[in-house]
């Protein structure tokens, strides 16, 4: 099997604030063609470590892939010390000057002088062009080892890998095929979830299993491996299936996607509509909908009532409601929802009330108390949580519920 | 200035659905002691790469911590290769045996004969004890530099960082204060914001000073530090406010604030309030202002107008604008910013419409082209956009420029 390192270069990653996700996309890409990630690195803005890094990575490893420093200021050193590390020099291409020049004039902007620098290619390597951004990236064969050179913001990194890098590796890599499945799992533990699991996972000795928890959700990643692509999708979809059947409808994706892309596609399949009311989300619900492509055949509105008044008046609430229940009650979501998809004539209408915190608890409703509401044409229903966590976590906790409080209608 | 390396140790943190968070919270440790990390390493079970990377690290470096690799396993291998990068032994402790013995007692069983391996220490390192768990960490003086060798779960980790590792460290680093100020820009591009500012900050030959290029704005980070707290902040505050005063209205914080604790200060201050009216950005606005505590003194009401009779029905649209000007227009786009307002009653609002893509384009109206509206007490104005990315980006940045739209008109 090949093995590979990942460096990723600048100083902001060594930072408490930042960290390099770059790392984790690739590895599974890599691993996905049976390349095994053996070491990575986070290195500065300081030469003389990068050209290091670079050469240890080179001789200990088979393939060596760097990210980020491809920028156009001084603190960009990737150029200069990749091609030190590899003992090669610094070529100007005047056609990648021109094609910058260009792409900046598209953008209604004349190129910063300091751009030029992105001109420069380390000699005899291949030029990755980059259709989201001004850095081209690099590859070059090294004593039969590759050395990938990415630009550091995901959306390039991934385009230019997928592009240029994934398909060399591949057929250097050879015959290794991998086949993943992603179970999706909500309203259980992780605890709950691998008492169930792992009876089934670990009689699969060939298989690589994992239980992961993420913020509202538990994840089960499968990964079989052989040289025979049949015998790998077989094994992973066999155990993948066992697994779905084992947990139920808790299994809310068996193939990695997003609860709204789930909902989305039963609404798009049933030809039905949704809309949504939402307070302490504040918009988040919404924004996950239609974060989907296409979400305009079956997201129609949404109302962000975060006052009591916009709740009255868009939603219909009456202020005995509010006075008697609250804002945060079953009353106020049920209503939200019977309001919302009265107001908006969808099918389905769904909202969140609650209290994100971090002020705002009581006693009574501590901060992470949040009610779900649910309206269709025969039946409006709430659900009670009581949520842990930050405000983050809380927001995210309770449109993850409110979407699955739905599928589950929809099921 | 003392120089820090983390090498964090497990196969699983070489897989894509694991990373390594240690070493975050022990870089925000060491550089509140001015201690600066030049480089991390994630190395798997692998002894040779292990000896490796600590043996070079010890060699670069004044500090090197190690977490992780302590357990009881074969995989544990970190206690051989560190003693062999040093070339040191392990000696076997009786008395480490006798308390795992103990401990394992009062936890209610009998300690499994693999626990033995973890009465191993490198020959002449202090034992540092683990009150949550069962490893035992170590630290040695190697001609002067400190090797730190923590376990991997961050309770046990940070609590034997805190309690033997960071007094060591702190004796040695002496007297050093860190300021540290970030500045946010946006309008501007990382090469325009770097033209300006790099005659300025390259003057601060003691100021670690980075631009850095986020999903939609330029941060500016600026670490000034010295043997003394009021000089490390008078530095950092001069060279922040040199650049400020360079940048102009461009930079919408000085202090790492976000774009929407910007806005919602400003508002907060002159008591007013605001509302949104979103379509292709579906909500993300509203989730951005109300992921700020306190929002609801000022953020009021959101309409999500996905569809076009939304559009009429909560802010009013004519039929003609849409037939004549198409929902992506300025006239829609300020149509749905004044109906906003309106029907919120609130003293500003915000709108936005636009193509996110991927389908949906056209050749007048190409993927990214948005229309940002405002509307106030006395002027309703609009501006087009044509934003380069994917569908995420283009709404993020779109929910930025609408934002940065407002804290505007407020200055």
């Amino acid at each position: 099997m090949l093995s590979a390192e990942v460096i990723a270069i600048g100083s902001e990653l060594l930072t408490p604030d930042k960290t390099d996700t770059n790392s984790l996309w690739l590895t599974r890409e890599l691993n996905n063609i049976g390349i095994e990630v053996m070491l990575k690195t986070v290195v500065g803005d300081d030469g003389a470590r990068l050209e290091e890094a670079v050469s240890d990575a080179l001789r200990r490893s088979d393939i060596v892939i760097t990210t980020g420093g491809l920028g156009p200021t001084e603190d960009d050193i990737t150029r200069q010390f990749t091609a030190n590390a590899i003992g090669r020099k610094l070529v100007y291409h005047d056609d990648i000057e021109a094609h910058l020049r260009e792409r900046f004039k598209a953008w209604g902007r004349e190129m910063p002088e300091i751009n030029k620098r992105q001109a420069y290619v380390i000699d005899g390597a291949d030029i990755l062009p980059n259709p989201n951004g001004s850095a081209v990236g690099m590859m070059a064969e090294i004593d039969g080892k590759i050395l990938a050179i990415l630009p550091g913001p995901p959306r390039e990194n991934q385009a230019m890998f997928t592009a240029h890098v994934f398909p060399k590796l591949k057929a250097v890599a050879g015959e290794v095929y991998v086949r993943r499945r992603i179970l999706r799992v909500s309203g259980l533990g992780e605890s709950a979830v691998d008492e169930i699991a792992a009876p089934i996972y670990t009689s699969y000795k060939d298989v690589q299993t994992s239980v992961l928890f993420n913020k509202s959700e538990v994840e089960i990643h499968v990964a079989a491996r052989s040289d025979n692509a049949d015998v790998s999708k077989a094994t992973a979809d066999k155990l993948a299936d066992e697994l779905a059947a084992a947990l139920g409808k808790a299994v809310f994706s068996t193939d990695g996607e997003t609860m709204e892309q789930v909902v989305g596609s039963q609404l798009k399949q049933r030809g039905e509509t949704l809309s949504v009311a939402e307070s302490c989300t504040g918009g988040l619900i919404g924004q996950r909908l239609t974060d989907v492509p296409g979400s305009s055949a079956y997201f129609m509105e949404g109302a962000i009532t975060y006052s009591n008044e916009a709740k009255m008046r868009t939603l219909g609430l009456s202020a005995e409601i509010l006075e008697q229940h609250g804002a945060v009650s079953a009353e106020c979501a049920e209503a939200m929802a019977a309001g919302m998809r009265k107001y908006a004539g969808t099918d389905h209408a769904i909202s969140i009330t609650g209290i994100a915190g971090p002020d705002g608890g009581s006693d009574e409703k501590p901060v992470g108390t949040v009610f779900i509401g649910y309206a269709g044409a025969t039946v409006v229903k709430s659900a009670k949580l009581v949520l842990p966590g930050d405000r983050y976590l809380i927001r995210w906790r309770s449109s993850q519920a409110a979407l699955d409080y739905l599928r589950r209608q929809l099921k």
